[in-house]
Parts: structure tokens; sequence; C-alpha cells
């Protein structure tokens, strides 16, 4: 069985992290084995990177040294985790991976998205998922969501969350670019209304769109 | 008074940590404001990535998520230092740039020097220093003096030290080659035999190439 390398993708709040776990989970039941993992991070030196980039104040990093810190977390990543995991036939879901930096600095810092792309090239090659899972939610209701999940929590990693409204809608206006360009990669998923409907389709567009998985 | 950026560059134990204290006094005497500094470092952010960077394993870090680190440190030290301070006119000598990266990422660990060239142009553009002092001695010597320097050091930064003396040729001759290529900005500085020796050719070599300091 081939190894098969699945990213999640969209704005904050928009429910990536519980619909991982219920994909993970429809894998197990068709025998798979799952590694989920996430970025910034998801090896132990892509997490000691992951401090310096969630944590501080939204001007802790400017747009370049930020885009570099998170291709070298994910140059680690990618190497310690995910290519041994696919080569050992497993089923790998991303919690992000390299669209988010095309969203978030390409086109909320404005770096632009060819900037990004050729720092993916240098990081790493033409690495890239089989699949990408773009949740895609107004930024209101995820901002709200977000809201809620950073609230009462002390250090959180929320420099994110804290760089405005004006921000999430150039972020959410690039993931929805992403998916036009790579249209045969990137799936949209509708994120806003019941979290089991919301399972429905990713469902859906995974079994659509990737080799039976199991037998 | 225009700012004037002054580089060191060298392999391990080649002395730029003294010299780079003399030509501060030096320029100190020709009434000159002066910001020394170093890298990896040399900013608040950058220098938090340094410690990722030289301690831990030889391995603990692939040869591009090093260089990618590197320029992610190396790009907040220019933004929030080296050209604050230029703008103000003052002097700023640091203690490595980006030639080392070409040097130890480039030819030390074999990623090529066009590689990093363009992760430089993505990093800083066409930023780089008004004169770069290679300080060049027989790989032997340079690592007894180093060896010398973090006996008993406990946690010491130590990771590139530890890389092998092939490693350290390569650097040698890659800091030779950046020389070649660069000749109008890196001037080679023999930093074998004595100190005081030393500084006179780095003194000589830094009142040849650069406008008459104070007046």
């Amino acid at each position: 069985m081939p190894g098969l390398f699945i990213s999640f993708e969209g704005g904050e709040g928009s429910g990536k992290t519980t619909q991982i776990r219920r994909l993970e989970e429809w894998f197990h039941r068709h025998n798979r084995d799952v590694v989920v993992t996430r970025e910034p991070g998801g090896s132990p030196g892509a997490e000691e990177i992951r401090n310096l980039l969630l944590t501080g104040d939204p001007g802790r990093w400017d747009a370049v040294t930020e885009a570099l810190l998170m291709f070298a977390s994910r140059r680690d990543h990618v190497e310690r985790t995910i290519r041994p995991a696919l080569a050992g036939g497993k089923v790998v879901l991303s919690d992000r991976f390299a669209d988010s930096s095309v969203a978030y600095q390409g086109f909320g810092h404005g770096l632009g998205a060819d900037y990004i792309q050729n720092l993916w090239h240098i990081a790493i090659g033409d690495f890239k998922p089989d699949l990408t899972l773009i949740f895609d939610l107004p930024v209101d209701i995820g901002l709200e969501r977000a809201g809620a999940r950073f609230a009462n929590v002390s250090a959180a990693e929320d420099r994110f969350e804290r760089m405005g409204t004006a921000f999430h809608q150039r972020l959410r206006d690039g993931f929805l670019e992403i998916a036009r360009e790579d249209s045969k990669r990137c799936k949209i998923i509708d994120a806003n209304g019941d979290i089991n409907q919301v399972t429905e389709r990713m469902i859906a567009t995974v079994s659509a769109h990737i080799p039976a998985p199991g037998a």
C-alpha cells in the first residue's frame, strides 16, 4: 500500500483539528496506519521553531523572517516525519502544510504567492501533498470560534489570531485563490454548519479523489 | 558621515573576535560610533535562533534546514540591528555574515554557492557588507585554537567545531573561493602568526579599501 499525504488548510477556527481526528478514524476503519501531525512543528526540531513562531507580539518577526522560519520548520518536518512515514506506507494527515505559507505570508502579509513558491522550491523541492483539503468559513465566524478557544488561556499560541480582520480576509481569499490555481490537488470543504455535515462533505471529497483505501 | 558595514569571516579559531575589538578601538580613535555584532544572532530574535543552531548534535538539522535558519536569523539581524545602525551613520562590525552561509552550508555541506546565493537574495535582497575581511589560517591550527577555547566549557556552542577536519578544509577552500569571486569586496587577511601582526595587516587593508574614517 503506497503512502498517502493529505494536508488540512483553512483560517483560524475552521474546525480542521476535529475533522482530522474523524478522518483518522475513517482510515483506521479501512485498516490504514495513520500519522497525524501539524505545522508549524511535527518533528522535535520543528516544534522548537514553532514556539518562536506562534508566541509573542504580532510584530515579533517581519514577514520574510517568518516565511524563512516556517520553511525551516517545514523542511525538518518533511525530512524527519513525513517522508519516513510515507516510505512506510502510512497515511499522513497534517494540520497545515506549505499552502499555509502561501496564504499567510504570501497573501496575508503581501509577499506574494510567487515569492513563497520560490522559497517552497528551495526548501523542499517539488514535494507536496497528494490531496489538500481547504476548510472554508466566513472570517467573522472563524475568528469567533478561535476566540472562544483561546479565551482564558495564558501564553496562548495566538500570535496569528491577533493580526486583525483584514489580514484574515486576505488569508481566506488567498486560500480560495490557491484552490483555483491547483484545483486538481486542492479541494474546498464548506466548513460552515453542523460538524457532522462537514465530516460528510470531507469524506465524500476524500473518497472521490484518492485511490480506494484498503479493500 | 555615511554608515559603514564590515563583516569578519573565517574558520574556527582564526582570531576574528580579538581583531574585531581592535578594529573597534581603531574606529573609536577616529571618532566613529561603532556597533559590534555577530552571527548567527545580533538581535533579540536572531539570538533565539542562534541557540537552535549552535547547540546539540552535529546532525540536529540537515544542511537545508540549517541554511534556512541561518537566513531567518540574518534577516532579523539586518532589519532590526544593522540597517538602523547604518542609517544612523554608525560603523557596524559583524563577526560573520552571509558569506559564512556560502562557506558553511554551500561549500562545507555541499549545497553549492549558487543555492545559497539564491536564498541570500530571497532573504535580504542585494544587501551585503561594504567590506568583508576573511581571516585565513591552516585548518589544523584553527581547530587547535578553537579546541583550547571550548575545553572545559559545558553546553558549549561547539556544534560546528565538531564537524570534522574534512568539513573544515572545505570551509577554508570555500572562503578562498568567495574571495576570488568577489575580490573587490572580500579581502583575505593572513591570520597566522603574532596577534599584533595580524592587526597591522587588518588595519592596512581597512585603510586601503574604505573612505578615510573621520578627518
